[in-house]
């Protein structure tokens, strides 16, 4: 038996993760495995209902948990209000509360989404499958930030911060990872004007030296957002920095073509796990079985892997959503004509039939 | 009679310099004015030479010029030097000292080049006109930094700081370039999370308020990355840091497919200003006269323009790349099939022809 804290936040997230939620009790019965959901409001919700984005014994609840399966958090109507008090906040205090260091973010070129992608066919006709791998809970988001009056001028900040040990243990999951896939790992950074960056590219050439197996680049983040549209075949595991990463996975998700499919993990010691899509709320289509679930059923997949080692199970979500891909249902944001278009439930069932 | 400070600079800098220096000669004749180069060593070949970027002395011969022109700077040649030794820091201490905060940089789809363009033709073929305001003297480049030791683990950081005056007179560019234009500005920041970005937003609204006839929009940097790719046609002008900047001009001017065409101008109080290509220094083809000259013939252009108030002569050399590209002259950067390919050398007096 699984103990998971299901939290599914605003705007779309409370449809996907139901359907994310019906997987799991196809693999359940499949698998033989029994799962406890307990169920927590963060984000927009719980400021709506407590005042606050997550309540303290809420995260406590979910410290608890084995693992954390989350829809998405946030939205314009929140928007207006202090910093400490926004929707956002649940999610990096779930992140540092539960340590989860490294954010693997998968970015895979289905071949059934091909006309999906921004890019011409003959930059997609050479595959993508980029693993970025992001640091979650240090850099600008965890760093000293403040405000202050000088010489009568309102001034503003935010700290890069990284250490040694933060940087190794980050580049160790992306060598890891690399291990396991084509063996190559672009380190992105800005080393030719950030000191943070000097020390993450040092401290990751020092890594690299027990993976002598593994093709280890460097790549300034400015050049690394132009590669990735000019021709992103070159990656293969893209290491970096919180801020760098949160901006280099969404370029990476866009140019699949289908930020609707793309699930996370965000791993720490252990088998501590938070696994969520990495689109947004989308208000805009919340409430109206639009969204795709498919990000947020790769996500529980990612679990069932990472935090349960549930491999087969795993392969077993990503099977049927290859399937239901290859039979054609599509959610509207990956719709293109010809296939035959579902709403967000229909999809989730058509999945869970799959398994 | 103008005095203008020639900063060749490294790999492919000299090439790309010798012929925005011949146009501008053209322009000289035709337009009856005349121009005074005052060459300065800067960047890699500085190190080389004087073991600094750029000497202090060679710094105050800029500041005395009313313009600069500048190739480019760096190479991995001096990549593993420290952090105040390497070629880039002549361009803070270029940028800094000339106190040019306003960094513009147009990513225009020339219809000639839409072929280049690594999105699809749909997206393409709704046009790209953007100008990035990117603020030049502020934020990561220029904030504290450094490295210390803490509980035996070596930290290092760098300081995100913005002041309301620094966000207002960025700002106000972007506005006023956006009336010249399609009267849209699109923020750009990550007020979610970043102290310095909500500042960012809170000024940019106020200065919002002088200029009703521009539209504002507000976006986040993970989504404006992705939104660059998928619709660029939306963006009018892009207002945004100048970390953010460097990553997102980066990104624009990749999917206009022509990274080699790109000019920027930074300028500051009155009418001094740095003229540069968007380029780097392209080691691995400097020497071998395949550089595409055109960028930077291109900020020679912007120079006349904003620096001396030469607009026709400006239109006049824009006009001139413009006949040379429909002629079908391409460098190899841009070559497509059936053009005819030209060396830099080549471009170059083509152009001049042109005038
Ligand atoms: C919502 C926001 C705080 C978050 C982030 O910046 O990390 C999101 O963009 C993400 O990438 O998960
Ligand atoms: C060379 C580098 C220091 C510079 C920057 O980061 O500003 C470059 O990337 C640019 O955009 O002009």
């Amino acid at each position: 038996m699984h103990r998971i804290a299901v939290i599914p936040g605003d705007g779309i997230g409370p449809e996907v993760i139901e359907q994310a939620l019906l997987v799991l009790d196809k693999v359940s019965s499949k698998f033989g495995v029994k799962f406890e959901y307990i169920f927590i409001d963060a984000g927009g919700c719980a400021i709506d209902k407590y005042g606050v984005p997550i309540r303290e014994e809420d995260l406590e609840l979910v410290k608890k948990c084995e693992a954390t399966l989350l829809g998405a958090v946030g939205g314009p109507k929140w928007d207006g209000l202090p910093g400490n008090l926004r929707p956002e906040q649940a999610l990096l205090k779930l992140r540092g509360g539960l340590k989860v260091y490294a954010n693997l973010r998968p970015a895979v070129l289905y071949d059934e989404l091909k006309d999906s992608s921004p890019l011409k066919k003959e930059i997609v006709d050479k595959g993508i499958d980029i693993l970025v791998v992001r640091e979650l809970i240090g850099g600008m988001y965890f760093g000293p930030k403040g405000r202050e009056v000088k010489n009568g001028d309102e001034v503003a900040y935010d700290t890069e911060v990284y250490s040694k040990s933060e940087v190794r243990r980050i580049a160790k999951v992306a060598f890891e990872a690399a291990r396991k896939r084509k063996k190559k790992v672009t380190s992105v950074d800005k080393a030719n004007i950030l000191e943070s960056s000097r020390l993450w590219r040092e401290t990751v050439e020092e890594v690299a030296k027990n993976y002598p197996d593994v093709e280890l680049a460097h790549m300034y983040v400015d050049n690394a957002s132009m590669q990735l549209v000019k021709d992103p075949s070159q990656f293969d595991v893209i290491l970096t920095s919180n801020m760098f990463g949160d901006i280099l996975s969404d370029e990476a998700s866009m140019i699949v073509g289908s930020i609707g499919m793309l699930a996370s993990a965000s791993l720490g010691e252990g088998s501590v796990g938070l696994y969520e899509p990495i689109h947004g709320t989308a208000p805009d289509i919340a409430g109206q079985d639009l969204a795709n679930p498919i990000a947020t059923i790769l996500s529980a997949a990612m679990m069932l892997r990472y935090s349960f080692e549930m491999e087969d199970a795993a392969k077993a979500i990503e099977n049927a959503v290859k399937i239901a891909l290859k039979e054609g249902y599509r959610t509207k944001d990956i719709y293109t004509e010809n296939c035959k278009l579902v709403g967000t439930k229909q999809m989730g069932k058509i999945i869970c039939e799959n398994i």
